[in-house]
């Protein structure tokens, strides 16, 4: 499909979790994603209140995959996307709550 | 002292923590830290195995000083920094401890 590796839920890291985090798109990504399960990708980037092209979205979704926090499928021409928490959860309990559950930053 | 602004908690932002915490060397301190309590700096760049300039211990210094995670005192010559655990648990409840709890990363 795509040339970008999601890691295993054992091999995650913890610097490049929280890097992928630290960004207010992604976070909206990952909170939209938190509360609608899986989603049609540009649904995602429209209904998340994101202001952003296409690529610079790709660019986004490939920091979040690699990063382990998401995982991307393609049926038929579409990409959906969905929040990997069970496996976030496994490897660094607690962290995803912590971060869905602070306060919401103002609308990027 | 110097010129980096220390936030209030209340004014601490998500992915600015986020950014702070996700660097080894950034992790490395804020683990000491939190098992050491204030610490002289020059003591946590030997102490947490950093293998770094003190210019560039300084570089990260600040940039968990603008995020909030860590106070700098200066006392005669020499300068002491602690984490600011309770102000970051009261601003973002259970971040810090997943965060402390996680697998350690491999020394860096």
């Amino acid at each position: 499909m795509d040339d970008v590796v999601e890691p295993d839920a054992a091999d995650m890291q913890l610097p490049r979790v929280l890097a992928a985090l630290a960004d207010p798109h992604r976070l909206a990504s990952v909170r939209f994603l938190a509360r609608n399960g899986e989603s049609w990708c540009t649904q995602v980037m429209q209904e998340a209140g994101l202001a952003l092209s296409k690529s610079t979205f790709s660019h986004h979704l490939r920091i979040m995959r690699e990063a382990g926090l998401v995982t991307k499928r393609i049926q038929g021409a579409k990409g959906y996307a969905r929040l990997r928490k069970d496996d976030v959860d496994r490897r660094f309990p607690g962290l995803l709550d912590s971060v869905l559950n602070a306060e919401a930053p103002a609308r990027v």
